[in-house]
């Protein structure tokens, strides 16, 4: 099948009147600075029916010639059509795991609880699905003669590595910039592996940010930042995939862990896209969430809460309060949020805060670069913002974990932040609910360590699991088994 | 589609007339204490005709309905046709990718590598597949009223952690046994965070192998070791999900780490299965790749050869001798391999020895379990058998993850001895290589590191990335990317 009939480009995400090809090298709308997002020519893509486009899709899914076996590349019509299939680099990215936890939705009063395992990857984060999609764009650019002799980035984490993987496979040098003796190389033991440079700079990490910065505007380096919006367009299948998984339907709700908020955007461009091509018949609510310590997104929901209260005349009215329960057979009313106050998420302001330790470093940012698309997400998919201390979201994890689950503390975010919800009757029985898992707990030993240990700071585990010791005798083994589970009993 | 039409049992896999129900809690065969295997009922399945079978599988890949989407039990006709639906216990296994590492392939002078990834998955190794399938039986056991308090078993590494999420998953209480004070809470976090009974034992680790074949002979207890046929099952899935992936062909040579050697046979009976039913026209040459600290099965091999040379009246023979290329336009001649004297496989003998310390450490096994089997799989698959240093298996995965591979150091005994081949001529340019990956390389940090800051025993790194010191400013970093890459040019 040839992507010849479709074309994507990139356009001002704020309105201005600029467009660009995706082979330009171009971060923001040189009028306005605002981000960039990708066009599809949605008209085009609507010549091919719903079920046309899912037989297209199932029929690659994770086995189509190669790379269309690829989550992101078996959808590439919808995320870059003009890429030549040469140019793609792809580890065989997507396809996650969409596995079910029930007897944590059990435990805590659901039916249907989904981990959507986009951690259990090539490099071990959803940041490949982004990767792959930016890698392959600048392959396309050198290919079409564009100068681009590395790409560059000042992560310490996922995002280094993803991009020095994906450059590894695809001969294109890649560059990574860190503050000198603060990093150990434990820490960036990926990227070096994957051949990266990994340059220490004498100075500390906003330095590093500082001259990143510059370099991107040094002819030859490519910046593989969060605002790239090419990397949006990757991790938007995430969504196609959950709805695919689960035989083209929608949950109900959508949990996400959100810092930079460009994963929580680009999950609302993929189920708005997938209802406005008419594959599915309406769009899951989302639920974004934050870290207590890096929540500006969360403070900004509560300032507009408390002032749609006061329009209203009343007294700030207590954040998303719960529902009574559906008479027999009847819907759901719906829950209030603020689409159903006079405020609109898109009216929000966004103000940067220092942000504060905790476990899920991924998502301690107190800036976020996608905010203002990420309020449009919250917007069309009718969310909630809803936050999760340390406590919380180690517990959370933990829970998760003994039902199976081996949570990094971004997932523990999300779970905190999902069971809140359902104490508070706006998730309830009865709701199928996917919860996003960002990355594989194995990026997190530490953090289990320390959990178990009880040396995590501001966290009092509730749920530790210390080893027995016990003489070593058939006899002293079978007396600790039934001391801890009981004669026959299950747990 | 109904699985009533198909039955699996236990055989004795040494030819006795011995067989028991999948539900029995039996390990060996009673009369001579040979291993088991699974017998499918192949003339039932052969009722279905390969297209069907094909579709069947395809049309479940990735998203049928719970638990379809398994890679595993997508294929449960083929791998425990009876059991309950609702017995199923799934962490959403296999379906993990098959990427081509196409620099790599270059590097080493051929065309086409690919790399299957079964760490790419829940746990990070390939356990997930045939644990899937033991804590379902378990489970369904359980439903029949048969008395299993828990699974239990005595391994520190990947058996332990599959065994104790899916247990979590299934609510069966799980035990894993450990001699005291020699492990640390960081190489046990999985089973922990899992919520299984960690039980340190006032003894070795032979003192609590010991420990756990007398807990198996208890009644409730039931044994989640390396002899058990049912995880067999499941991992030959691998085998299926290969000929899916390449659109339903095999590749023509596999390579595959082996120490227990119950992989390696379980590949070996999925490609026997998929001729056998139709689905592909011809089966894959097989390489087992061994470390030389702990190679019994490479050394059965060169005892074999050195034998069939003296049995012909010549010196022995060098193994494997390099083959002249074909003719253009001819087939290649067959490559001299063991089947090709007058020994077979199946005769050889693999007497245990004393595993040396390796980097591989799921591989440190002098006596394997699945010796016999493994013969039998190299006899179908035309198979060869080699070794690699710690040296070769270091620098081969560092090799690989310089073209975005991260191999664990076990891949990197395959890839290492898929470069002794290519050397040799046995694999050659044009041969279709898969390389099956066993563990994701998260789980072995420690081994990256080490290479890189060259502290690993036994190597001398030939491929280290250090990190580069420089001033913070835009021109020492423009510097060091043009003395990396040079100006414009590719690595």
């Amino acid at each position: 099948m040839k992507p010849e009939g479709f074309h994507a480009s990139f356009r001002c995400s704020d309105g201005c009147d600029f467009r660009a090809e995706l082979t330009e090298v171009v971060y923001r709308c040189p009028r306005c600075q605002g981000l960039l997002e990708v066009e599809h020519d949605t008209a085009a893509l609507a010549g091919r029916s719903a079920e046309e486009w899912k037989a297209l899709f199932d029929g690659r899914f994770r086995m189509g010639p190669w790379p269309y076996g690829s989550g992101v590349w078996g959808k590439k019509e919808w995320v870059y059509p003009g890429l030549a299939t040469e140019n793609v680099v792809s580890m065989y990215e997507g396809g996650s795991p969409l596995l079910r936890l029930d007897r944590y939705a059990r435990e805590i009063g659901l039916d249907e609880v989904w981990l959507k395992e986009c951690g259990v990857t090539h490099t071990g984060s959803f940041k490949d699905l982004g990767m792959t999609v930016l890698v392959s764009a600048v392959k396309e650019m050198r290919s079409r003669g564009t100068r681009v002799d590395a790409v560059a980035c000042a992560s310490t984490g996922d995002t280094s590595a993803a991009l020095a993987a994906y450059c590894a496979a695809a001969g294109i040098p890649s560059v990574v910039l860190l503050p000198q003796g603060k990093i150990s190389i434990a820490q960036l033991v990926q990227p070096i592996s994957s051949g990266a440079l990994v340059l220490e700079l004498d100075t500390d990490f906003d330095g590093c940010m500082k001259v990143v910065q510059e370099l991107s505007r040094s002819p030859g380096i490519y910046l593989a930042n969060s605002m790239n919006s090419l990397r949006i367009e990757g991790q938007k299948t995430l969504s196609i995939e959950v709805a695919q998984q689960l035989g083209w339907t929608v949950p109900d709700w959508l949990v996400i862990p959100g810092g930079n908020l460009g994963n929580a955007s680009a999950v609302g461009r993929g189920f708005v896209m997938l209802k406005q091509l008419g594959l599915v018949d309406r769009l899951p609510r989302l639920a974004v969430a934050q870290a207590a310590s890096a929540n500006p997104l969360f403070r900004a929901v509560q300032r507009g809460l408390a002032a749609a209260a006061s329009d209203m005349g009343g007294p700030a009215a207590p954040p998303f309060p719960p529902c009574p329960p559906p008479a027999p057979g009847q819907a759901h009313p719906p829950a209030p949020a603020l689409a159903s106050t006079r405020r609109r998420f898109t009216e929000l302001v966004v103000e940067p805060m220092a942000a504060g330790r905790t476990a899920a470093s991924a998502i301690r940012i107190g800036a976020p670069v996608s905010a203002k698309r990420a309020l449009r997400a919250l917007e069309a998919l009718d969310g909630v913002v809803e936050q999760a201390t340390e406590q919380e979201l180690s517990d959370a994890a933990a829970r998760a974990d003994r039902a199976g689950a081996y949570a990094d503390p971004h997932t523990g975010v999300a779970l905190a932040v999902l069971e809140k919800l359902v104490a508070r009757g706006t998730i309830r029985r009865g709701d199928r609910v996917v919860v996003v898992s960002t990355a594989h707990g194995l990026k997190f030993s530490d953090f289990k360590v320390g959990y178990h240990a009880g040396t995590l700071p501001e966290v009092s585990p509730r749920l530790t699991n210390p080893s027995v010791k016990v003489a070593a005798g058939l006899g002293a083994v079978m007396d600790a088994i039934a001391e801890r589970f009981g004669g026959r009993a299950d747990r």
